[in-house]
This record gives C-alpha cells, structure tokens and sequence, in this order.
C-alpha cells in the first residue's frame, strides 16, 4: 500500500509518499517512473496541489441504491457520467468560491474518485485493478441551479466545472479495496453524508470495466462514483471534509 | 493571417506555419513563444497530428436556427455544451473507427472549432478576439443510438468520446472573420452539409464570451459550434471531408 500526495516543491510540483507523518518526495510520478528525491518534508508543511491533473475527470449520477429509491430515480442500464472540466480542478485546503456575480445554491457532494494507472480500454472485470491505481476523495461540487435552469438540457458540464469546483485529494492509497468503504461529508464538524460503498449500483471496478468498453481511459484520470443522500447546499465561512477512513480527508473552505 | 499546423517531425509533435504549400516548422507553439526551426516540409510529406490537444473540448447542440426549427426544439438561453474526451482525438487523414464489437449507427457532424489562445474567464464580447487564436475543422464524431439509449439521461459525453470520434484540423486559421464562414461535409465527393455560420443561435465570438461567464477557458481548448442540418450515417469505406473555405479541409476514413 502507498499512499500519494502531490505538493508544491521548490517551485515545481511534486509527488511524494507519506510514511511516518512526513511525506517522502520523488521525481517522476505514480504514472511512469518514480524514484525518491532523498528530501522529507513534514505534514504540516505540505503546500498542496490537487493530487493528480486528470485528462479525463469524470462524475457518475444515480449510482446509488438508496437515493435512486428516494428520488424514485429509473435503474440505469449502465453507468450515467458527465465530465468535470480541467480548470475546475482545486487542491486540499483551498477555497471554493463562486464565480464573481453568482449567487446561486451551490452544493458539496461527498465521493470516491477512483484514479487510473494505466491506458485501459475494453479492460474485463477480473483484470480492472491491473489499470487502477488507487483511490481518493473528491468534492462534486455543483451549481444545482444551474444545473437545471433549462428544461430541455441539463448543463451537466458547466454546473460541475465553475473555477475551484473539482478539489481532489489530498491522497491517493493503493491496494486498498474499495467495496468496503465509506464516504462522509462532515460540515463545521457535523456529519451531513455517510454512505457505503456497497450500496452503489455499479461498483468501482465494474465502473471502470463498463466505461472501458467505448471510451478510452488514461492514466491519471479520476472518475468519480457519484454521492448519495445528504449532499447539501453550502454558506458563505463552511468548512467542507470529505472523509474516507481508510483514504483521508479532503477539506475546502467555502466563501462567497 | 496565420495557417497553424501540427504534424510530427523526428518522432516529435511540432507546430509550423503553411506557407506557399509548404510547412515552415517552428519550435513552441502558438499559445506560448515560437520561433522559426529553419526546417520545411512538403505538405505531401506531412505526418499529420491533431491540430491541437485541447483540455477542454467542448460541443454545442441546438445552436442553429434552421435546426431548431426543423426539429422543434426550445430555443436556449445560453449555449448548451457537452463536453468530447481528450481520448477521442485524432488528426486528419485518419480512420474513424467504432469500438471492436460496437455495430449500431455513427453520424458525422461538420463544424467550426473555436481555439482558445489565452487563459480566458469573464471575458466580454468586446474583447474576445484577444483571447481568440483561432478556427479550425471539428468533425463531431457521434453514436447516435448510444446518445438516446437511456430515456432518463442523455450520453452527451460517453456517445460523442470513442477513440478517434474527435477528428480536428489540419489548420488553426488566425485573423479570421468567423460569422461569413460556411461549413459543408463532403462524403465521397458528395456534398451532405452547407451551411452558414451566421445562422447560429450563439455566434462564436458570444460563445466564447458567455461560456467564460463561468467557467474558466485555457489555451488549446476547443469548442465546436454544433452542426445544422444534413449530418448524417456513415458506412464503411466513407470518406468524409469537412471544408471550410478559407480555413481548410479534414478528411477521414470511416472503417468498421
């Protein structure tokens, strides 16, 4: 088990691994070939980044059983995804802020993002987790009124992808297994979402195996599984914890 | 005027310039500096690769007039996008190909591709063309019955995102007039699409203009107008142009 992080070193981004409290910075990445720089850095002192930059940064939608019941939501044929633009992409301990003038609901959404390794195409099942690398926390962030405010288009795209609506991060763990997880949202120390794994209708790996099947996948892309119950709107001086026990914490600041 | 152009050189991608039906190859790129190599080719000769290799790739739907009227479609109150992987790429004079296995229906779709040239956010109409490097060739690759199989949700990304369903190229034309252009399809020899920009519900510069309300625009992204009338099935063994006077032709091979 390894578990990745990416911060700001010396100017440059940098991945590391963190044993023992520090995080043990490496040239190269996850992705390709790595090697240890021989410098540690303390916890405390990271200056995140988003923990990977994703080519292909997709979210599911109604992949859960239990809010499929409650919103009386149709069973999927296969798994409903959009895509979250790159310059959404934000970092652990950073701000969410919507855009200058908008002052619309916008909501957190507590997922697990699972991060490629591999080029993957028409991958089986039995052979998915040779192309995943790991797992991470990501915060789904969403401009549910603009996500609807056209009754013929969803603007699935443009509502997920305002500037610091994609944090990822801060970790990526490897061999971890997924189906055993949980995902919760804690806002200003308060418990809004804690869902497990297991109650997704298309399971991480089968997620990726399906995806696989017409679209090429590549290293270093997050698909996201989607949230369950509990996603909520946030205010102005929220602070936002998407907590995987077993993974991490991703925290966010909200202001408007 | 500039005629941008990507092809390979010594096993590298490298940017160059058309001039007097040569390629005068250049180091950098044209969203940052470049110079000139002192190197030309033939076009002959060129190993053509997709124009770009955006971060974001855009499409529009519902964006033409007569469209929308032929269809009876609500008329948008802003630019309604989807979003093409950047593992659907792929340059001029290559196959299009469906997935091994996949056998249902596959439109082309002529159309004008926008390229950004700078990081662009709240960018007013007026100013746009700043942030504008150019036009180029899409062909909105497209499987259409993937697009509706689900009646609750519409596949925009998974159905226009299969590997090679993002044709773009060969040529990023600057200093261009965009709303006089016409963009046809050609497959065989035969015309299939004409139509003209200015029929557009949102012309390029607005598109630009409003998306960046919200969402944030970097360099190389592409965004795709959307198509008109005539975009049809291909079959295998088409060959499909997609011309635009005064910008360029890209031609690909459809195999099943």
């Amino acid at each position: 088990m390894a578990n990745w992080v990416r911060v700001l070193h010396e100017g440059k981004p940098t991945y590391g691994q963190v044993e023992d409290g520090q995080i043990r910075l490496c040239t190269g990445s996850p992705f390709e070939q790595f090697a240890p720089l021989g410098v540690s850095i303390n916890l405390a002192d990271a200056r995140w980044l988003p923990v990977v930059e994703p080519r292909q940064f997709l979210g599911l939608w109604n992949n859960f059983h239990e809010t499929r019941a409650a919103g009386n939501l149709f069973m999927p044929k296969t798994p409903l995804y959009f895509a979250k633009l790159a310059s959404s992409l934000t970092a652990h301990r950073t701000e969410i802020q919507p855009p200058p003038g908008y002052t619309s609901k916008i909501k957190f959404e507590a997922e697990l993002g699972i991060v490629i390794g591999k080029p993957c195409f028409q991958v089986s099942l039995e052979d998915v987790d040779n192309y995943i690398l790991g797992y991470t926390c990501v915060n789904d962030v969403s401009a549910v009124e603009t996500l609807f405010e056209e009754p013929g288009f969803t603007h699935w795209i443009r509502a997920k992808s305002f500037p610091t609506f994609g944090p990822v991060g801060p970790v990526i763990v490897t061999d971890i297994e997924p189906d055993n997880l949980r995902v919760k949202a804690v806002v200003n120390g308060v418990e809004k979402q804690n869902y497990p794994v297991n109650d997704m209708i298309f399971r991480p790996r089968e997620i990726v195996s399906i995806i696989s099947q017409d679209v090429r996948l590549l290293p270093g892309d997050v698909i996201s599984c989607g949230t369950s119950s509990g996603a909520d709107v946030m205010v102005d001086g929220d602070t936002i914890d998407i907590v995987i026990d077993g993974i991490g914490t991703l925290t966010n600041y909200f202001r408007t």
